[in-house]
Order: structure tokens, then C-alpha cells, then sequence
């Protein structure tokens, strides 16, 4: 029988054990190991890492970990988007080699007691809704870096925030993973691709794309960031967290230092709250 | 002329590429390295964990860096003794292949923004004095053991709480260190070896026995913790910090679940802090 007709079988591990014994099979050879920590959920903006991840580096590690530690307890963590089954199929189509999808108990034994905390990128926007949010994020990811040891480890600029603290984190504690952003991903019509998406009703689905419109019409110069806010509510928005023009390196205000700029949004569209951000 | 006539130097760093230099030949033939983390001045009590890192590994790396980070602006940083060329021929004595002497721009550029937080065993005794002392600690400790990546590291139990906190801050983290504890050395009265000990005059330096002897006493039941306090500052001692009795494993109140005790200390001789423990 001809190889193709035995399905490729993507390796899993539950447990730390079971990583160290996949990773050991991997790096046979010296390969090298590019690295996607996801929440599950995939869209094709996770396929889009997972791809990008397989052309740097010889085999591909995808985690599967919706993170407690990053969500406050008024936050979705219950009712957050699990297709586990789906999730491995997709995987499997783009040539990830080993997908880890540890327990809460596995990353978070009961004695655990430590944090990450970071200011400069961390500081302001999200943090001023989500408080405890990167830290949280620094956190797992940390450890999750620590458990696969990558050479590689590929990020969505849909977090722009948190993909700015964790190079921020990589820098700091001398991590020696090189972090890669990959552009954001999005619907024809402009939405951002994000699990969140999945709350959305067909009338809100509708809305949506609006969002990215008024980041460009800012962008543009064709509205102010005031008038967008109108805009966006008159438009069905709820709550608008922030929309806000930064300088895309620090993540703090534009100075005249500002060689690149980055125009960043969070917003509620019913009970689902969205986030996207461009170049500006 | 036999290589006895050459006498052996011991390899410097100063920069984290040279470190990672000097690092690579040492790896070389897959030999393992063992690690001490030190700020100088160093003691007998110092030469011990490298003797018996050596002991452990085939090599062995010492850093000299007095942490900035674990300093209060009110703490003795500026006035902490410092004599590197005769820590380097200490360590010389003793076997060390490396020592890694990095600036203060070297572990902390001006855009670090980092910190790691505990709490656990982190919480009370010192952190009750010296509230941003484990943060500093676990924070340094951490990007060193990133730049050595070294497969054991051995730490005094003088600092027994500090020993607790990297323990819990290498299992939250699977950094995947062996971390060793290594008993206190002490002067033939009893003092525990400490660079802080060249602070004390000789009329101190003849009553800074008496800690050590009060801890025996309280442990053999001779003395209560409340009577040792009153017997100490009666013998010239300044401000007791604690004397407290712990569970040895969590620093936690003693419970019915304990199963090793530990009596630590830290209070005042003049305008020197003293700490000590002993099991108990």
C-alpha cells in the first residue's frame, strides 16, 4: 500500500510527560520547533501562524489552553468557544505535528503561587478594563514557552497588546525564543477574525465590519476618533472601551521618538466585546 | 615547561554575548553546568555551594551582581561590601570555570519592564521588612538561570525563605533547574557566615553569636520565642524583625500537616541586619 493511503495521525499530549516524550521525537535531528499558544477555537487566522510557523522551523507545536488566569471572573472563561475535535482536524490540515492540550491542573497545580507583572507595553488600554489580563497572559505563556523550549514562537496581531508584552516578557527575562507577529487575518468584509465572533447574532454579525471601516476612516484622516465613537454607536455599538492612537512600538502615547503608529479599538457590540487595531 | 607552571585562569564575562561565548566552550562534549548566583563579597560559606556544584556537574558557573532590584532606597545597596578581584581568586581556589560579572545595563537595559511576584512562601517574615525583596530576587534569579541555563543551581539555607521562593518560582515556571540547598557554614561561636558580618564592630561582633545560640534554645524548649526577644536586646541586639517558627516547607503557620519545622530570625546589631535559621 502506498504511504498516503495511512492518514498522517497529529501527535497529542495531555500532560507535561507526555510533551517531553513528543518533543523528544521532534527534535530528533536537531529540528527545529516553531510554537503557536491558542485558546482553541481556531479560525483561519490561527491556520494563518500555524502555516507561517511550519515555514520557519522544521515541526510545529500548537497549544490548546483556555487560560483561567487571564480571565477576570465577570469574563467569558465559562461559555468561551471548545471545539476540541475540530480544533485537531484543522490542525492536521495545515501540518501541525503535535498539538499539547494540558488540563487547568496540569499548568495550575494547587500549590501555585507565582506571576508575572509587567508595565510599559501592559500599561493602559486593556489593562484598564482587564486589570489582571497580562499577567495572566505573561504568565502561561511563560510557562508554556519554558515546557516546549521553541526556537520560534508565532503571534496574531489581532492582540497587538499582547503580542507587544510578550516581546516585551522575551526581552526581559532573556528568553532566547524569537517572537514573530503575523498580520491579522479577516472576513471579506473587513471583520477581524476572532473566536469571539462566534457570540455574535446575525444582525450583530451585520454591525460588525463597521468597526474596521472607522479605524480606517480614522486612519484616512476622514473622521476624528470623537466622531468615529459617534458613528459607531448611532451604527448599534454599545460600550467603546477605547479607540485610541499609539505609538506601535511602546504602546504608549505618540512622541516625536514615534517612528510607527498603531490605532487600536475595543469595543461591545451586544454582550460580545471586540477588539481590532491597523497601522496608522 | 609542565602545565603545572601555567597556572590555571578562570574564565570572565562581562557581557551576555561573551557569556554565551564563554558558555558554548564549556558545553562542549555535552558536559553539565551547575550554577551559583552570588552578589561577591564572597565567604566560606559561598565557596561551599560551588564545591559542591562541582561536585554535581562538570562545570561550574558563578555570577557576581549585586541586584539593585532586591534593594530598598533605605537598604545598605551603595555601602554593600565589594572585592572582585579577591572573589575571583576565591573562586579560582575552589574550581569555578566561569564567573559572570554583568553591569547593571547588562541585566536591566532602561526599557525593562518586568517583574516575577510570589506569594506562598514568599508571604511574611521578610517580605513583612523588605516588601520588594523577593520580586527582586525571583525576578534577577530568573533572567540569570535564562542566560546560564544551567542544569542545577545551589543556593545557602541561610536564606532559607529566599531558597523557598526560588524552589516554588522553578516549579510554577518548569524551568527545569535542580535546585540545591546547601546548610548554613558557620564561625566556630556559631555565627553564620555572611558578607554583612564585615559591617560589625568587635564589640558586635562578640555579641552576634548570641542569635544562633538563642535559636538552640528556643528549639531545645530552654527558651520561648518571647523570652529569647527580651534575653537578645537585653545583650545589645536593636530591633527584632521576627523570630518566628515555621512549617519548613510552605513558611506558613506550623499545621497539623507539618511535617518539618524551621525557627528563622532577623533583627538588628547596630546598624547591621542579621538573619539566621536553623531546623527545628
Amino acid at each position: 500500500m502506498p504511504d498516503t493511503a495511512k492518514p498522517f495521525e497529529i501527535a497529542r499530549a495531555r500532560t507535561l510527560p507526555a510533551l517531553k516524550a513528543e518533543l523528544a521525537a521532534l527534535r530528533t535531528g536537531g529540528a527545529t520547533i516553531g510554537f503557536v499558544p491558542t485558546m482553541g477555537a481556531l479560525h483561519d487566522g490561527h491556520l494563518a501562524l500555524v502555516r507561517h510557523a511550519k515555514s520557519l522551523c522544521d515541526k510545529v507545536v500548537v497549544s490548546i489552553f483556555v487560560n483561567p488566569l487571564q480571565f477576570a471572573p465577570t469574563e467569558d472563561l465559562d461559555r468561551y468557544p471548545r471545539d476540541e475535535a475540530g480544533d485537531i482536524a484543522r490542525l492536521q490540515s495545515v501540518g501541525c505535528d503535535l498539538v499539547y492540550l494540558p488540563t487547568v491542573d496540569v499548568l495550575y497545580p494547587k500549590n501555585f503561587v507565582s506571576r508575572i507583572e509587567l508595565a510599559g507595553p501592559a500599561l493602559g488600554l486593556e489593562t484598564d478594563f482587564r486589570p489582571q489580563f497580562f499577567s495572566g497572559v505573561a504568565t502561561v505563556v511563560s510557562k508554556l514557552f519554558n515546557q516546549v523550549r521553541p526556537d520560534v514562537a508565532v503571534f496574531g496581531e489581532k492582540d497587538f497588546q499582547q503580542l507587544a508584552v510578550v516581546r516585551a516578557m522575551v526581552r526581559d527575562f532573556d528568553m532566547g525564543i524569537e517572537i514573530i507577529g503575523m498580520p491579522t487575518v479577516r472576513e471579506a468584509d473587513g471583520l477581524a477574525l476572532s473566536s469571539r465572533n462566534a457570540y455574535l447574532s446575525p444582525e450583530e454579525r451585520a454591525i460588525a465590519p463597521k468597526l474596521h471601516q472607522a479605524l480606517e476612516a480614522i486612519r484616512d484622516g476622514h473622521l476624528t476618533i470623537d466622531t468615529a465613537k459617534t458613528e459607531l454607536q448611532a451604527a448599534g455599538f454599545g460600550q467603546i472601551d477605547y479607540i485610541a492612537l499609539r505609538d506601535a512600538d511602546t504602546l504608549g502615547e505618540v512622541t516625536p521618538e514615534t517612528t510607527s503608529r498603531r490605532l487600536l479599538a475595543a469595543l461591545w457590540l451586544g454582550k460580545t466585546r471586540l477588539i481590532d487595531n491597523i497601522p496608522a
